[in-house]
């Protein structure tokens, strides 16, 4: 792993034409119930919707001539699959994309729009995994994880690495955790750029695997049983030990309580933001005394929602 | 009618420090779609989440001290009611809001949050007037109109006069008609500051008083058949003439209409708006060759929706 200070300055760079630098937002109301100054740093209004813009483009702009020629591939069940498609339809390659055929048919129309080539597998890893290596060897497209790639994990640290320049000096940082490349990526960028900053990640109660492998010290499986579904995958072995280096502690949340999150973010800043991105915010109310009277910086993460089941989640709340 | 280009001037130094200035966002996706290029002015985002906040706040600053001390007062069934509310609080004066017992219970809960004094009447506009009637008798208080005031107009004129200080020239800015008092406020803010841009308005098919009104020459009564419930009140004697004069055309749209387009709004710029927000877009949409490869201002008036009713909208689109 050689992702340093540097070379995060460099990504941004990198990628700074591509991607938005998207705004920090605050709410007087939010920080009253919340006890706390909190800074959104809203990639909800990034680029296919999801900070998943900043590592697909850092990662395909990264390649060598000769790798472009063959295209770009990876598996991914929603925003990744997006910003990844976007760069190829940048770069003016191809992109191939294995997605669950449960996958959001918003993700599916976006992936299309962008040229994208879709090959719909099922819904599992090892479905996931199966179909993208054939596409791999019959097209020699080079494959870019969703989260388990050091050049992903650096272009999603430019997030963590505009949210210090707006926000200026914060205490504490909270991201989401699902395969562990945002919070990785954010935990570096607050090491080199932020030292005295802690990082803190919520994650969903129905998918607990990172608070158990920070217990374990070992990647633990996930089970899969929340509304916050970007959140659903495990830790990879490139993720995972930058997370259990740097992050301070994952506090878990109810699908209930990530809900009750949304709703405010909905409300109160008056945007659109899905449920996995919701669940920093629900972690900070769920621990008010921990972070009481502190700055805090919220990342998040997207805002990609089927708009057809948001009834469904406020009925009778 | 004394509303100049230096009175307008005026009011935005007079509020600025209680209002928003509100960002203006762009989306290539919706400019795709469209066919021409829209600044999105994010009333929205507006402190109490809509416009109402700047005329509110305007009258009330322009009350004597004498009349301050005896109150504020409204009718109002949404925005304006928790503006004016708001109003009194950061004053430090009595408000009274008289509300129709339908309201959404999300608007009577932010005039309560203000301090703002409720009384309940018939969903009537004869109700409307009898109750307030009876409270201004009562308390002494000044009744502050949601749009029929020249004071609110010039507040409201300042929502026009900051987005073509932030988008650059515009061919035409197009926002929402009920009462007129943004489209009044927005057609003196146009001929002060941009007297070549045209003003256009949308308005719900299904209470388009505004569009026979402006074939008539008077005001013609409203109907009450949409989903644009801050849309179904009828113009008022002091903001009829100013449309009449300066608005070049209403463009009625439907309910699907209007829901296609709020769902746009959703989906690509990711941000709360409420239904009759979404209506000026509607009637761009409508009517594309008229804005063909056009600079388009569209004022977003509010974000304040019951997200119990959402999943209803979209269901089954």
């Amino acid at each position: 792993m050689n992702i340093t200070r540097e070379s995060i300055t460099v990504a941004h760079d990198r990628i700074r034409s591509y991607v938005h630098r998207t705004p920090v937002l605050t709410s007087t109301s939010i920080n009253e119930i919340a006890g706390c100054s909190i800074f959104f740093k809203c990639e909800n209004f990034q680029k296919v919707g999801a900070f998943k813009a900043r590592g697909a483009m850092n990662a395909s702009l990264k390649l060598s001539k000769e790798q472009l020629a063959k295209g770009i591939a990876t598996h991914s069940s929603g925003n990744h699959a997006q910003a990844l498609a976007r760069a190829g339809k940048i770069l003016g390659v191809k992109s191939y994309i294995v997605m669950p055929r449960t996958a959001p048919e918003i993700k599916k129309r976006g992936v299309r729009g962008y040229g994208g080539e879709i090959f719909e597998c099922e819904p599992t890893l090892e479905s996931r995994e199966a179909t993208l290596a054939e596409v791999v060897k019959r097209t020699g497209a080079t494959e870019i994880h969703p989260f388990n790639n050091y050049d992903v994990i650096e272009g999603q640290a430019t997030c963590a690495k505009e949210l210090l320049e707006e926000a200026g000096p914060l205490d504490v940082v909270v991201g989401p955790v699902g395969g562990g490349g945002l919070l990785s990526g954010t935990a570096l960028a607050i090491k080199y750029f932020s030292p005295t900053t802690e990082v803190v990640a919520g994650e969903p109660s129905g998918s607990d695997d990172a608070f158990r492998s920070m217990k374990s010290g070992k990647i633990e499986p996930a089970q899969s049983q929340t509304i916050a579904d970007g959140l659903l995958t495990t830790l990879g072995d490139k993720t995972f030990p930058v997370i259990y280096e740097h992050v301070k502690e994952i506090i878990t949340v109810s699908d209930e309580e990530i809900i009750a999150a949304m709703r405010l973010i909905w409300e109160r800043l008056k945007i659109i933001v899905e449920p996995s991105c919701a669940v920093p915010l629900a972690a900070v109310l769920k621990d008010k005394s921990k972070f009481s009277g502190k700055h805090v910086g919220i990342i998040l993460s997207g805002g990609n929602v089927d708009l057809e089941k948001v009834g469904k989640f406020f009925e009778g709340k």
